[in-house]
């Protein structure tokens, strides 16, 4: 060993002690007299000092010490003279006796300091410079800490971690995959998993009736800002339970996580919301429910005068800011311009202001009397000095505004403080997606979730109308883990491929071997799947997952550390039996 | 949850419960007035009963049972008139007062009993019917336990696991890679890791000096028997060690998991033999130590006579069977076939029997006297009673021979009981191989190794002597891990890659981002990596590293469950601009 103690552990109890220590350096403070060197590992910082009697070996050494040299010291304990509150190892230095060099460094591209000077790009690349920085390296034991507490609940609970494999086979369902040429099969290909699905319900047909893994998944999609091609999940699967038996587990789970790693104690029932309810009350399946400011529908009411925006629209709905009756204009227009960017896509916004003094203002007073406003204000829960914002259109695109302004204002009201924790259930999601470009239903969810169980007949008569025995985690907003019922009646099975669009021949070319497998005794299952990056990223209060992930992909699916992906020799596509075609055409 | 209790757990002390159970028909046994039928979950068989009077639904359904319907039943326990010591459950059955039939089975391929009658290739095809079986079940829970144990291990000394990518960088040093084409950077390609080892040398150049990961590996080789193209690997790195460090850190593992998983105390540190001891002494850098015949030199000795078969040899080598004298001619035929194989490609085998009478017998015997013969059991250590077996050729030859002879023996003579456990570390491995086919060095290891740091002159002068800081974990003959120190010099690591042949620019455009990770202060570090599916297959005391993983691929590199690699659609390869060339020549 290279160090008697790490960097951060010293205490004033350590007082006197001969001590070697291995580290970077941090920061060297020059002071004439006295030389004061910061070394940093893992563990902390510690100051070491070089004062005027030091030998001139060591002070010539200290000398020539620059930003991230790797140093091994050894000294002794002493007390400081002037003591350093912020720091943990801040009531003592170590005196040098003994300094050496195991490494030099050249001059980093950018700070290794809490907040670095350097800019995104650079810090790709330089990433394991990066990664000794405080948020990141917290970031990274954070993640540690989670897997290792999942881990040991899942196992208490008698669940067993099974590794499925990588190299399996493509399914043109759902996303992309990442294909993987077979030189011992030519022409043949496997695909990466875009999660271990199939194989988990094989687990339970195998009889492993509590499964999980902690593992890798695959997906080659068109990045959106904060995806990454390959994430984790934690995928977890049980036999003979139903519903509630998995959102118990896992929301005990759940409260393990929060306690262990993050000491918060969550209250004892988290709230179940039907997607219906989600979606009415929130405008969106994954509400953050930190604050209140539901949506309300004042369809029926709204319709009364002759306002033709209104008239003309499906759908109209309003939110109340509480106390916000005191925006200016300026403050109104930018919400306005928020919820008609092209992302959101609303027509307008129409506001209400209910005064403290009983005075209702509003951008349609021409239209309608100050008791009719009174009356929405009382169906929306509106009091003295709340400000009621109303946006109207189809049905969707009046959810999706509201669900957007809604969590806007949360924002600029700090109703969304990140060291709260607002988790919960949305159960009875629809089944079935119509998809109107290709004319067929898509599963929801996948085409393995199970139809809830009373419904089984309603799907036979009308399948869009059915709704899913399936369940989402959601935490501030954020999906954080989804699961459903799983279908294990083999006739179910085929009948749901039918309705997807499947031909007998597709469903059997891709899935045979589960609809086999479904043959020999299956028994009623169902799971639920994490994703663990996003989950990081919630208990470290972050929204990127992007600092929770080592060695992560910048949005064209680039590792620009490696420089990944990159040409391969000829020889190695010729053993593939592959060609390159001209790709100018798609550039 | 569909269940009170599980098929493994009910005992006496549960007489009289009403319980509800769900599980897998394991046999049905109609004795006309009663009707027994075992009910198996992974915990277990519990024996159902079905009474002369219980009602008339229960009787029908019980008839129509078949072996792996699943069904879940609620009864009340009651003790057996004819216990089953054999059985955990033995001492009761359930008397059902209620069967449902939750899915039916057809009639599997193959019996799921603890040795089944279906072939390899039928159990691999069914696979999620063969992970029924107990031997399979007990092999899944092992490696849980292992893994589970591994991570407890590590976290407690500090190690951090950290997720590192599967999208990498394909390098042409080593085995072959799998490739993925990047859709997003069209003629571009991923590689699937080899194994994580330039990443977690660069976590320790960003100061996390403990790592570990259990993680998929990927090589795509020619498969031998009981490889696999994916395989999960403990991989650990560590920094501010020495080699003796790693050792003692990974022994620590080792005791640990076999007393946490196995119950078997090892002694307190395990013999370490160097590279060139064990291949003197054992003929092999992965020593089978559980018994001694170790291999003898008498190549001066056996020369002293007109026998041309020895004088024209390099090297003649003996080891001495204790107690085989009595062997017969057709014994020792078969150890002449056997070191005759082509495998082996020994020229023959010569015998020497010291009776327990004193008396010398030996196929040489025209060519050498009792005493010289004698004088060579002398310096082997053989007494009365015992065989000595010589063969003679290239050194490498004989060792190879003598080393397969000495575990052949070994089994035969029961010397490798399975469940007796001797590890040992091989250390001091040379750092490079002589390639003649290419004239070139190959790292023994791989290229990050580093050498003894007492040979860093010799390196310069003569590489090909130098030994390597390197050491393999050996258990029983298998080689279950192995490490190195690692170069953390730049300088020193790019004289490596010169010494391997590497120009500049390859060694650039391969491993550039090392390079110039090494230059921002990289620690001295080093590590080392376990081969977790051969471990677990030798904790279960199997010889086949198969039935440890759940989802095992064929010698074609196949999944025969899933029929992958398989062919995909036209639209896949022209999305990643990829044609497939004429493979007509290659088949």
């Amino acid at each position: 060993m290279y160090r008697s103690n790490t960097c951060g552990e010293l205490r004033i109890e350590n007082l006197n002690q001969r001590v070697t220590l291995a580290g970077w350096v941090q920061k060297v403070r020059n002071l004439g007299a006295m030389t004061f060197i910061d070394i940093r590992d893992r563990y902390g910082i510690t100051q070491l000092v070089v004062e005027e009697n030091s030998s001139e070996e060591i002070k010539s050494i200290a000398t020539h010490l620059g930003r991230e040299f790797v140093i091994q010291v050894t000294g002794d304990v002493i007390e400081r003279a002037s003591k350093n509150s912020k720091m943990e190892t801040g009531d003592i230095e170590v005196l040098i006796t003994e300094l050496k060099v195991l490494n030099s460094s050249i001059t980093p591209p950018f700070t290794i300091e809490e907040n670095s000077d350097g800019g995104d790009e650079i810090r790709m690349k330089y990433r394991y410079l990066d990664l000794r920085r405080a948020p990141l390296k917290k970031a990274m034991i954070l993640r540690h800490k989670m897997a290792q507490s999942i881990r040991t609940y899942l196992d208490k609970e008698g669940f067993l971690e099974i590794e499925t494999p990588y190299l399996i086979k493509s399914t043109p369902e759902g996303a992309r995959d990442f294909v993987v040429p077979s030189r011992m099969n030519l022409g043949e290909f496997y695909a990466l998993p875009q999660s271990p699905q199939t194989f988990k319900q094989l687990l339970m047909v195998s009889g492993y009736d509590r499964y999980f893994q902690i593992v890798r998944c695959f997906r080659d999609e068109d990045l959106r800002a904060d995806r990454q091609p390959e994430f984790t999940q934690i995928d977890c699967e049980m036999s003979f339970v139903d519903r509630d038996d998995v959102i118990s587990t896992f929301e005990g789970m759940a409260k393990f996580l929060f306690k262990e790693t993050l000491d918060v104690t969550l209250e004892s029932t988290f709230p179940r919301i039907t997607w219906d309810d989600a979606m009415a009350r929130y405008g969106s399946d994954k509400p953050d429910i930190r604050f209140g400011m539901e949506l309300n529908d004042i369809t029926t009411e709204a319709k009364s005068a002759d306002f033709v925006v209104f008239n003309s629209a499906d759908h109209i709905g309003a939110i109340v800011a509480e106390g916000c009756a005191s925006y200016t204009r300026k403050q109104i227009d930018e919400l306005t311009a928020f919820v008609k960017r092209p992302q959101i896509g609303a027509t307008g916004l129409v506001w209400v202001k209910f005064e403290e003094d009983g005075n209702i203002k509003s951008s349609i007073d021409k239209f309608f009397t100050s008791d009719q406003l009174k009356a929405w204000g009382d169906k929306c829960g509106a009091k003295g000095g709340d400000l009621m914002l109303i946006t109207s259109g189809t049905r969707k695109k009046v959810l999706t505004a509201l669900c957007e302004l809604r969590l806007e204002l949360g924002s600029r009201l700090g109703l969304r403080d990140k060291s709260v924790f607002a988790p919960l259930w949305v159960v009875d999601f629809p089944l079935l997606e119509w998809d109107e470009d290709s004319q067929r239903f898509f599963a929801m969810h996948h085409p393995f979730t199970s139809p809830k169980q009373d419904q089984l007949e309603l799907f036979s008569t009308d399948p869009g109308a059915v709704k899913a025995d399936a369940y989402d985690f959601v935490v501030n907003g954020v999906e954080v883990g989804g699961g459903s019922i799983r279908i294990h009646d083999s006739e179910l099975q085929n009948k749901m491929f039918k309705v997807l669009g499947f031909t007998d021949e597709e469903a059997r070319k891709q899935f045979g071997f589960l609809m086999d497998a479904f043959q020999y005794g299956a028994p009623p299952h169902g799971g639920i799947a994490f994703g663990f990056d996003r989950f990081c990223s919630l208990f470290g209060g972050s929204d990127s997952i992007r600092d929770y992930i080592a060695f992560p992909k910048n949005n064209s699916g680039r590792d620009v550390m490696i420089d990944s992906p990159s040409t391969i020799a000829d020889a190695q596509l010729n053993e593939l039996c592959l060609e390159l075609t001209k790709n100018d055409d798609k550039e």
